[in-house]
């Protein structure tokens, strides 16, 4: 059975390759209205895909903006239910002169393809289309019930997806979600990513003389915002890097030792990671390492700051007002609202004189996320992972928030596990977005044996 | 004599009306190479004043951008020669929105006059040019010698003046300036500013990562360039508001106890101001007023800074690099030079790990400028302006720079006795600038008395 699908899926990869270079010629931009029709098109391209592929219930719901897809194939009664995670819609192409290609035309160069939105999410999705399709087309069955849920607004923030998600529980009903998107570690082995951190953003705005002032015809007088914003926000840490926010650190969970000693033995090159970000060091909280300070323990940034006059030169002003957006990273157990409480408590307590400060709350903010270490999916992406690659998986974690895990725990109760054969490397959200054709081989074969380890059947081939 | 040149201002007010809404509709704005053609007819309309006046010498000298003119009359032997500064170019208009008449159409509201440019600093210049007027047409002599020496470029920092007084300091020899730029303190009661702030200004960069990253991705990994620069820059001041740079005090010449008292006895609101300005309270460095905070302390200000994400909503990055300009009024006897080196000194010894500091000095600088308390040309002000108001007048200083004060001491030897009839409140340099009729006729009485009190009259009439 898992053999002759196999077989077929490395018969038939070149057309495999036609339909994905079709697929990433559609130019499906969700952030610019331009493209909408673009978008649109690509949604009907994926209805027949779905279709073509012997899915049932293939569906295009509307959303505010870019649809949602829904398909499925339930004939495995007793068998698990996977629901099937991915997006259609890409990044903007700009800056388009540092294209060395044209995005939307695919193009191969040794085992690179590059073309917008190949590696996020494109490959990946029809990864999983072609699996089930080998597997209708040579068994007239697949291993276990899967359920597709697709959208084309991951680009923009998925601002439709919680509303969909309420209202359509029970069409999502599934046991744990197999998602497309989210990629490996590195090209240089396989991983698995378990946990993401949780976000929680917010604005602070000092307020000091109602206009603008000549910084010589007032200056000593009274205060000015830009001296009250930087003691304000340098008093946010303490010099060491540690978070100076009181209670800041009370949730988080510490790590067990043989989970630190897990991340610790991950191979990992801080020189190497350095050079590549530039960074003259290292820096951060003490006590942790680079990988760790980055994955499990929260962060709270300024990620932009202005007043003043910014400019050419000099002009000698004490200005109205100062601001600076802070994002924070956060690790189990922090909850977003309890640390936006604390942080806007602090800059209000720490108020400096002669100015007034003002807090305005940036997002909703979601919690970190991670996956149970026991979890059934997980143990099958371990299993699968080993038989593709003939090695152990890594289990990483990632710095960055999978906000669609929250999600889908919240409005589905259900986990996910992210099964995507793209890689950190790809460049998406840049120019010169590729993927490997290697890891389209890879992912079919993965995607293949992982639907039968779900079942209960074989993973050795 | 003077009396006489009194009633002949008194009889020709309205012609001398007429030519200050001349003056003021042509729109000499410096700072737009539009109105160059503007900027060069005020010259030649100068000249026609200049030499219609009597004046001798009438010359215009080209810059590199708008001239400058002289103008002469040496017929008082053994009498002082002062030298008459002011300038005819104008500030730009925008916001143009903003003003309530047309900026070039010269409205008279009450007392008001309102028009670009008329308190600074035309009807100034045409006072001055119209007592010389006087004087050659009822007496065919001026009590002393004057020259006048008006440019085009004030209003975008005199650029071509230093090379042009150090090319003709015979032609400009004096034995002291006498400036019609500058305003008065306030409109209810006359004041002679004999003190003014110097300034040093530089940049400061913080390098981080080689390009912007993402703070999710990694956060927590490496030292933020906004952590850094806010700890650096909120390390420049005590939390009372005293600059913290090491030596920054060293220099200051501190008041004598007459000298403060002076300042305390000075009618001043401190409550008016803070409304003014919309400050909810004063701060500054403890230990001294409001008023000696800035006019006779020196400062440290932040005037700009920015970095990461400055527009709308959350973008969370860590960016490479974010910036600062800093801008100081020194007082007697600290030095830019000296200054600058302390400042860059202690940015560069505080450079937080995981970043890099570099510094850019932000123009040449200027040092405080006091004019000496027993100079011959404050004491006759001091008398001109009692006999014109009735009272003895206020004698403050000013926080912001004049930088061309210590311009005609470096390249003159020439002190400068600022005596203009503008008021601080006239919204120069803003829309619906002002200027008092009442004033321009104390201004012809108070520099006709003037230049008779140098030659030794009588000043009490």
């Amino acid at each position: 059975m898992t053999p002759s699908v196999l077989d077929h899926l490395h018969q038939n990869f070149d057309p495999i390759l036609d339909r994905l270079y079709r697929f990433v010629s559609i130019p499906s931009i969700s952030a610019d209205s331009t493209y909408r029709p673009a978008v649109e098109q690509a949604a009907d391209w994926l209805v027949d895909e779905l279709k073509s592929a012997g899915l049932s219930q293939v569906t295009k719901f509307a959303t505010a903006r870019h649809p949602i897809m829904y398909a499925e194939w339930l004939g495995a009664p007793g068998k698990p239910t996977v629901l099937i995670y991915g997006h259609y819609d890409v990044q903007p192409v700009d800056p388009l002169d540092k294209w060395k290609t044209d995005p939307f035309v695919p193009t191969r160069i040794d085992d690179r393809i590059y073309a917008r939105g190949i590696s996020d999410d494109k490959a990946p999705v029809l990864t999983a289309i072609e699996v089930a399709r080998a597997y209708l087309a040579v068994e007239g069955a697949l291993p276990v019930n899967v359920k597709f849920f697709l959208e084309g607004e991951e680009e923009i923030g998925s601002p439709s997806i919680d509303a969909f998600m309420r209202a359509h529980a029970g069409l999502l009903a599934c046991d744990f979600v197999l998602s497309c998107d989210g990629a490996m570690w590195r090209p240089s082995e396989p991983s698995l990513t378990v946990a993401s951190r949780g976000t929680m953003a917010l604005e602070v705005t000092v307020f000091g003389p109602k206009k603008d002032l000549h910084s010589g015809r007032h200056g000593g007088a009274v205060a000015n915002p830009l001296h009250a914003l930087t003691r304000l926000l340098s008093s946010l840490h303490h010099p060491d890097g540690r978070v100076a926010v009181q209670g800041f650190y009370d949730q988080v969970a510490e790590l067990t030792p043989p989970e630190r000693t897990a991340i610790q033995e991950l191979p990992f090159d801080e020189a190497a990671y350095l050079a590549e970000v530039g960074s003259p060091q290292g820096f951060g909280e003490p006590g942790y390492s680079l990988l760790e300070r980055n994955w499990v323990r929260p962060t709270l940034e300024i990620i932009g700051m202005g007043g003043g006059y910014q400019g050419e030169g000099i002009k000698t002003v004490i200005p109205a007002e100062a601001r600076a957006k802070i994002s924070c990273r956060l690790v189990p157990d922090q909850a977003p609202e309890d640390i936006h409480r604390k942080i806007a408590g602090h800059l209000l307590e720490n108020q400096p004189p002669g100015v007034r400060v003002e807090i305005h709350r940036g997002e909703d903010g979601v919690p970190a996320y991670c996956l149970p270490v026991d979890h059934t999916g997980l143990r099958a992406a371990k299993n699968v992972l080993k038989a593709v690659y003939g090695q152990d998986p890594l289990v990483v974690r990632i710095g960055a928030s999978l906000p669609i895990a929250t999600a889908f725990r919240t409005y589905l109760g259900a986990e996910t596990v992210f099964f995507s054969f793209s890689t950190a490397d790809e460049d998406f959200h840049a120019p010169n977005e590729f993927f490997r054709a290697q890891r389209l081989k890879d992912g079919l074969k993965a995607w293949t044996l992982y639907l039968a380890e779900l079942a209960g059947g074989e993973t050795n081939h």
